[in-house]
C-alpha cells in the first residue's frame, strides 16, 4: 500500500490522480491533499477517501472547515503545507500546485525522502540546477507527470543514453494554432482559453496558447533529463497522440503514442518503479488518422525561441522567463494586455534585468521577484488593444 | 570476428548487407556466399572479400568457374549450398534466397547451429510450425531482417510480451496504392514493378502491389512472435517512415520509425545480440512531414484477407497461399494473366486443395507442390485481358 499526498488536488493533474486512486485502491491510498479554495471539493473528497489531513491553502478560508472534518484532520496555509507532505504515512507526493509557488512543497517533499511525481514544472523552470543537486543529495526519485516528460521518460528507459542523439517534445500549438496570423493581436481570453486537446487550468491553456508551455518544458527537460537544448527539439503535433520521440544517434526514432488521457502518466508516475498494471484504461483503439507534424512557426510561437535563448543562458534566465511570463498572463486574463504582449514582455524582462548565476534558493527568488516587480511596474498599466 | 555467410548475395538484402560488411570490416568477415547466375558479381565480390568457399546455384552454370577463383573455392548447386553454410568459420546466416526454395538451406544452417539473419519469409509462411520446432530443438537466435519484423522484433525486446496487445505492420501500398480501382485490371508489369518506397526484385516488388507480401509477413509474424492473428493489424503507411508499432494493453502505442534503408536491420540482425553501433548511417533528420495511416482498402487488396484467413486455417493453408502465389506472380510477369487474377487464383487454390495438418516436411512440400501443379494447370493457358 503506497501512500497519497496530492498537492493541488482541484486541478486537472489532481482530479486524474483521483482517478487512478478509485481504480486501484488495493495499491494507494490518499493520505492527504490540499486545495486552495475549493471547499466542496475538499469536504466530499475527505468523506470519501477518509485521508489523515487536509490543508486549505488560500489565506482567506484560514479556518473555515475547522480543526477537524468527518475523520480528517484540517491545517491552513503554508505551514499545513509541509505537514501533509512530511507525514509519516506519505509515501509519493503529487506536486501538481501551478506556478513557482509550488517550489517550497516540492522541496520539502525531497528533503522529507519521499518520492516525487512531478507536476509543477515551474520549480524545475526556476530552481532548476538546485532541485537536481538535492534530489541527487537526498537520493529521491522524482518522475515527471507532464505528459510529453512522462512520455520520454519511459522511451529514455528503454534506449542506453549514449545512444540517444535527441529527444522531441510534441506541442498541440494550443488555441491560436490555426487562426490567421494577422488576428493574434486582437484575440480574446474566451479564444485563449478554448484548447484544442487538454481541459486544464487557464494559466497554462494560455501559456500552451503560445507554446510558453513548451517552453517551459523544453527548460524543465533539459533538467529532467541532462540533455542540452541543441539536443531538445519541438513539433507541433495537433493530433496529440504522440507525446514523446526519442532519435537514436543512427537517425531512428522510437515514438510513444496514446490517447491524450493524464490517467497514463499519472498511473505510471504513482507505480513507478513498479510496472503499471495491464489494463489501466479501457483500451481505445489508435484510429490511425493522420498523424501531423510540423516545424513550429516562430512568428506565431516567439516565445519558445526565448525560452530556449533563456535556458542556453542558464544562471537566473529561466527563473526571470517564468516569473515574467506568470505576472503577462495574469494581466492577459485581467485583459490588461493583449495576447502578444506577453512574449514581448518576457523578452524586455530578459533584456532588461541582470542575469546572475545563483547559488542558493534566496539567489533565486530574488530574480523571480526583481522579475515581477519588473513587468508589474512597468506593464500594470498598459490598455487591451 | 563474425564469420557471416550471404545466401542470395545479388539481392537487395544481400546488397545492404555488403554495405554492412563494407563498414563494420573489423567486426564481420564474409566467410561464404551464394549467388543464383550473376557471375560477374560473383567474381568481384571474390576479389573484394577473398571469402572461403562460393555457391553458384543455377544449374546452366554448373563448372563455369571451375573449382577455384582466385584463392576461393568454388562449389556448385544445392549441394554447394549446404557446404558454404556448415563451414566452421560461419557463425551467422544471411537467408535472403526469395521464395519457398530458401527453406533447405535454412533448415541446413538451424541444423548447423548457426545464428540465422532471416530475409526468406516464405520459409516460415510454408514451414511454420516445423521451422519454430527447429529453433527451439537447436536452440538458434533466429533475427528477422524484413524491416517491418525487425523493427517489431526490437520494439518487443522493449515491453513485456505479456503486456502486449498488438502488433502492427506498416505497409507501403504498393505500386497500385492511389491508382484508380476501375484500372487495376490493366496494369502492366512496367506498372507492377514501380514500386513507390523500396528498390527489391521483381517478385516480391509484384507481392507488394497487392499486399500479397504484407500477407505472407502477417504469417511471418504470427511464427516469429507468437502473436495469434488476432492479435496483428495491417495499415498502409505510405511514407514507409514508421515500420512498426506494438500496442500495450491500456492501448498505448510505441512505434519504430527510420528512414527507409535495410542498412538499419540487416546490421542489427548481424550483431545481434549485441548492440549495434551507434553511428550506423549518415544522420538523416526525420524530416517532420506528416506520417498518413489508413487502413487498407479490401477491395484494392483482397489477397490481404487471403492471407489472414490462411493464417488462421493453419495446417497447410500458408503454404498453399504462399505456392499458389509464386506459380501466379510468375504467369503475371510473363504476361500470361492480368494482375487482378493473382489474388483470385490463390483463392480458388485455398478453396479447392485439400487443407491438412502436415507433421513433416515432406507433407508441407507436397502441398506446396500440389498448389503449384493446381495453379499451372488451370491458369497457365489463361490470357491477358
Amino acid at each position: 500500500m503506497n501512500g497519497v499526498c496530492v498537492l493541488g488536488i482541484s486541478g486537472s493533474v489532481g482530479q486524474s490522480t483521483l482517478k487512478v486512486l478509485r481504480q486501484f485502491q488495493e495499491d494507494f491510498r490518499l493520505v492527504s491533499f490540499s486545495v486552495h479554495s475549493n471547499l466542496e471539493l475538499a469536504k466530499s473528497l475527505i468523506v470519501e477517501f477518509r485521508p489523515a489531513l487536509v490543508c486549505i491553502t488560500a489565506e482567506q478560508f484560514r479556518g473555515s472547515l475547522g480543526d477537524q472534518f468527518d475523520s480528517t484532520r484540517i491545517v491552513y496555509g503554508e505551514q499545513g503545507l509541509d505537514e501533509i507532505i512530511t507525514l509519516g504515512q506519505v509515501d509519493t507526493v503529487v506536486t501538481a500546485i501551478v506556478g513557482a509557488i509550488g517550489a517550497k512543497p516540492t522541496i520539502t517533499a525531497i528533503k522529507a525522502r519521499k518520492k516525487i511525481a512531478i507536476a509543477n514544472k515551474e520549480t524545475l523552470v526556476t530552481f532548476g540546477p538546485l532541485i537536481n543537486k538535492l534530489v541527487s543529495e537526498y537520493a529521491v526519485t522524482m518522475v515527471p507527470v507532464d505528459s510529453e516528460h512522462n512520455a520520454l521518460y519511459q522511451l529514455l528507459e528503454k534506449e542506453e543514453r549514449t545512444n540517444v542523439r535527441a529527444i522531441t517534445l510534441t506541442a498541440s500549438g494550443g488555441s491560436f494554432r490555426d487562426l490567421p496570423l494577422e488576428e493574434l493581436p486582437h484575440v480574446s481570453i474566451k479564444q485563449a482559453l478554448n484548447h484544442p486537446t487538454w481541459s486544464m487550468g487557464p494559466k497554462i491553456t494560455v501559456d500552451s496558447a503560445g507554446l510558453v508551455n513548451k517552453g517551459l518544458e523544453v527548460i524543465e527537460a533539459h533538467f529532467l533529463f541532462g540533455f542540452s537544448y541543441d539536443e531538445i527539439e519541438v513539433v507541433i503535433h495537433p493530433e496529440s497522440l504522440t507525446h514523446g520521440i526519442i532519435e537514436t544517434l543512427d537517425g531512428a526514432c522510437l515514438q510513444y503514442t496514446s490517447h491524450p488521457d493524464m490517467i497514463f502518466p499519472v498511473a505510471h508516475a504513482l507505480y513507478y518503479p513498479k510496472k503499471t498494471p495491464k489494463l489501466l484504461a479501457e483500451r481505445k483503439p489508435f484510429t490511425w488518422k493522420n498523424l501531423h507534424f510540423r516545424n513550429p512557426d516562430p512568428l506565431r510561437y516567439p516565445a519558445l525561441a526565448l525560452a530556449f535563448q533563456a535556458g542556453k543562458t542558464g544562471g537566473c534566465a529561466p527563473a526571470i522567463f517564468n516569473a515574467a511570463n506568470e505576472i503577462a498572463v495574469a494581466l492577459f486574463l485581467e485583459e490588461r494586455i493583449p495576447f502578444i504582449q506577453i512574449p514581448k514582455i518576457i523578452e524586455e524582462s530578459l533584456n532588461r534585468i541582470e542575469i546572475t548565476s545563483p547559488t542558493d534558493w534566496e539567489g533565486f527568488l530574488e530574480k523571480d521577484r526583481e522579475a515581477r516587480a519588473f513587468v508589474k511596474q512597468k506593464f500594470a498599466k498598459e490598455v487591451v488593444v
